[in-house]
């Protein structure tokens, strides 16, 4: 529950306002990213207050992640830059059909790694069925994996492609293979003739499970930002369906389109 | 702060296991909008627990907005269908240039009102002078709006353009009335020969303000999407910029492209 606390004359507690504060600060620059922040002592002093509501209003930083506490030293300023995803330029054939990986779009010059890849065989459930227009129980390859930008995890995304497009090839075989190889899966289904031409994104935003606050190292109060993909077909045929969870305050999505 | 509360042995306390049951029986469809869920005796009696606990688990889901108490009657299944805002489709020219509102197609058969509705002269700041394209402090005109659907608000809407652009004449009259007339501000653009033709929008989603969480009604812990929307001319010259928040248990965002 994100109730905001409040005194009893209806005003934001005192250490809300301090953290308030200094989080202005550190949005216009006056503290930038690695500088050390006032600490309990600096900040009893020039607000009058107890070491415990200095120490509650540092704690506010710590935990939206604008700061960190260095032991025996200090609170410091950690800005992350939010990953500019774009939803059409990242998919375009153009991209893939040269052998890229979609993410090398997102990551610019950053760097990125995969971890936790998990490959294996299911069968759709209900809305994953009904995305890939399978039959309740219709076999899927299912890819699992978590990115991470600058060694902060910022997505979990799974993938699902129904087993009657994987005929048996060379290219069926590496989907199925943890490095899908150049250009990833979207290449491989574009081999077996199913290449993706329309994309379908849907948005959606909750606060996350427990599991995902652990897996995706989030502060407490970050919500999650549900990405759900589906590839189709130039005849509309679905190949693929990806759900992409996010770290909510890692990402700034961007769409461009004619009027 | 939205800190996931846990029992002393990491596991999650009773009433939010009570509370994930029935969300689960909620979302399956066993208790479907507008059903009374079991109330505070049988939850006591089925999970062997406290009335408090039993309480808890109900008020869980009346904060997350899937549940409402009606007085001396018991907890109902609310359910609120999310809005779906198709990205591209809902900005085409066909839609304004025929006058309609770019709202007639979210809220497709629904409902929509707007209230609040405000319109003044400013100065642009930081990232509203970025977005146009302005010196800072360049003047513009305000439109600032909020959308309810079945009476529920959903979204506040502060779309921004450059007075430069509102040259004397008919068209830049209406944009400061009220109503702005058929086919919106896109529509009187197009009349001032400054037609928008490409749009980028920008997603991002946080945690509300106390205001917002008032003026939107927002349950707690429910996060905000905010839309920045930027609308350019064929020469992309900036000449319309939108951010919205919006209630993000309200929207599913769509966006549909080619690869």
């Amino acid at each position: 529950m994100n109730v905001v606390p409040t005194s009893e004359n209806g005003s934001p507690p005192v250490y809300r306002e301090i953290a308030e504060e200094l989080r202005g600060q550190i949005r216009s620059g006056r503290y930038a990213d690695g500088d050390r922040l006032p600490g309990e002592n600096t900040l009893m002093e020039r607000h009058g207050v107890a070491r415990a509501t200095a120490r509650q209003a540092l704690s506010v930083l710590i935990n939206e992640g604008l700061a960190v506490a260095v032991r025996g030293s200090g609170i410091y300023v950690r800005l992350f830059r939010p990953v500019r995803r774009h939803g059409a330029r990242r998919l375009s054939k153009e991209l893939w059909g040269q052998g890229r990986a979609i993410w090398q779009t997102d990551g610019e010059e950053r760097g990125y790694e995969v971890d936790g890849l998990c490959v294996d065989e299911t069968v759709a459930d209900g809305h994953v069925a009904r995305a890939l227009g399978l039959a309740e129980g219709g076999g899927v390859l299912r890819r699992s994996r978590r990115y991470l930008v600058e060694g902060r995890p910022v997505q979990r995304a799974v993938s699902y492609l129904p087993l009657t497009v994987l005929v048996d090839s060379a290219a069926a075989r590496r989907v199925r293979e943890h490095d899908s190889g150049p250009g990833g899966i979207y290449a491989r289904l574009a081999e077996l003739g199913q290449a993706p031409a329309h994309f379908t994104e849907e948005i959606r935003v909750r606060m996350p499970t427990p599991e995902e606050s652990q897996e995706l190292r989030l502060a407490p109060g970050t919500p999650v930002l549900e990405v759900a993909r589906t590839a189709l077909t130039s005849e509309h045929r679905p190949v693929e369906f990806n759900e992409i969870t996010m770290d909510g305050s890692a990402y700034v999505l961007q769409y461009d389109f004619d009027a």
